[in-house]
């Protein structure tokens, strides 16, 4: 929770949280003036890790910046003996294409965290995976220097047997073939939308779609347009939880190409409507 | 993390936990002074909440005290609006012979955690109940009011599905009669056993049975006897994570007279053993 952006979920633990120091969001525009800040806050001395979620920022607002920005941010923090850790827990198992977001990078992270995906969603689950030099600083005879912080369900076999099966589905080439069929009809969407004056900004990755419908007050999770978009889908019989004016759409892989064209369609008579 | 004891498990982010006051742990002995003890905590205006593992201290070696001690302390942090937290995680669902061992108190707690029996141990799921008037607390049209800490697999469906089935083979009768099996059980074999050389001390409620057995040292979670006893058992068939050089028991309720005939008498074998 301290290593997320300070916000209405967090604001009622803020006393506890402990200090971490966020750089801009990586645009078009600003993307020399990230590098700059990035590398002067790791030249202190006193950054012990860099923590980011690659490629897109999910909940803050399905926000997507360069693969080619993040490699540099990892280069430069590899450099300094800072720890990389990518959260892989919206990106991981093809959301944006390939296998892991940062299957996208050059550079590689040192930690890992997958969940969601990792079990197609069924059940509670997730993974924290690291490289053999993490790992190797864990191991020891001595048991205080283990990593102690496991849980009741901690390797849950029901789970683990999920893990595996949705697995085996997911490598299958009829899966692969549907995410490449996603994420085109995603991008014909995307430009289909783009002009439409409600539309300030769409995006898409992978199998991720987003946009950002033009609204009076700020980009906000708690803008008013949440409840008119949710019932209007939920009406519609499409489940789609919007971030605020930000509208998104991840489909199960198992969709098929008319149930996707019937959600876009629905998006953009919802956008004819406002 | 930081509402439990300072140990292993806790030190490398010790740092990082708020300040917790902590009471001594009741005995038969020092009653009085743990409750006056608490009073002068609370009556310091600076306690928000009391926390508890009601009767039974898990994996802290398997301590229990008496329900009058807790019952006193309850009511005196009421009658000073202290919120009562039950951890009812290990004690819930029949463990300590009534369904919650806070069942064995006249005064009830605001809070309550469950977990583990809640879906049988099948599937990774707790759930946080609270009265009517934590809930109102909480009850409003204006969403920052709102609970908003979830996560992705809140109210999985499976999840929820076992525990509704876990429940309902929990009270049946047949499930009722076995617990009282087990629990009668541990009583005679603590019997037997307690005068018994290697025994320190021999404790049993409900279905929950722990020997503590003398060692050289403190007891201690990481005393060696740990390896020994994991070994002895694992040889035998019998799966037995001790604490340290606290051996315990807790069945599942599915274990035959006979199943739980052989884990008292290898018990038994392991401590002439010694």
């Amino acid at each position: 929770m301290a290593v997320g952006e300070r916000s209405i979920f967090t604001a009622p633990f803020v006393d506890y949280l402990f200090q971490v120091e966020f750089i801009d969001f990586p645009t078009s525009e600003n993307q020399e003036s990230v590098v700059n800040q990035f590398q002067k806050l790791l030249t202190s001395g006193e950054v012990g890790a860099f923590i980011f979620e690659p490629l897109i920022q999910g909940a803050s607002g399905m926000r997507m910046y360069s693969a080619d920005v993040l490699d540099k941010l990892i280069a430069f923090a590899q450099q300094q003996d800072v720890v990389c850790i990518a959260d892989e827990v919206f990106t991981g198992f093809y959301r944006t294409g390939k296998f892991l977001a940062t299957d996208h990078l050059k550079n590689k992270a040192d930690i890992i965290a997958l969940s969601k995906g990792l079990t197609g969603g069924a059940l509670p689950m997730g993974v924290t995976a690291c490289t053999k030099k993490i790992y190797e600083a864990f191991l020891s005879e001595d048991i205080t220097k283990a990593f102690l912080h496991g849980h009741s369900y901690t390797a849950n076999p029901l789970a683990c047997a999920a893990a595996n099966a949705s697995f085996d589905l997911l490598i299958d080439p009829e899966t692969i073939s549907q995410i490449k069929m996603i994420a085109l009809a995603h991008q014909k969407f995307t430009e289909l939308v783009r002009p439409h004056k409600q539309v300030k900004d769409v995006r898409s990755l992978g199998t991720v779609l987003a946009i950002e419908i033009s609204s009076s007050g700020k980009t906000t999770y708690t803008d008013s347009l949440r409840t008119k978009i949710l019932e209007y889908f939920l009406t519609r019989n499409i489940l789609l939880r919007p971030l605020g004016n930000i509208m998104y759409v991840v489909p199960p892989y198992v969709i098929t190409k008319e149930e996707l064209d019937h959600v876009h369609q629905t998006m953009l008579k919802f956008l004819n409507s406002l």
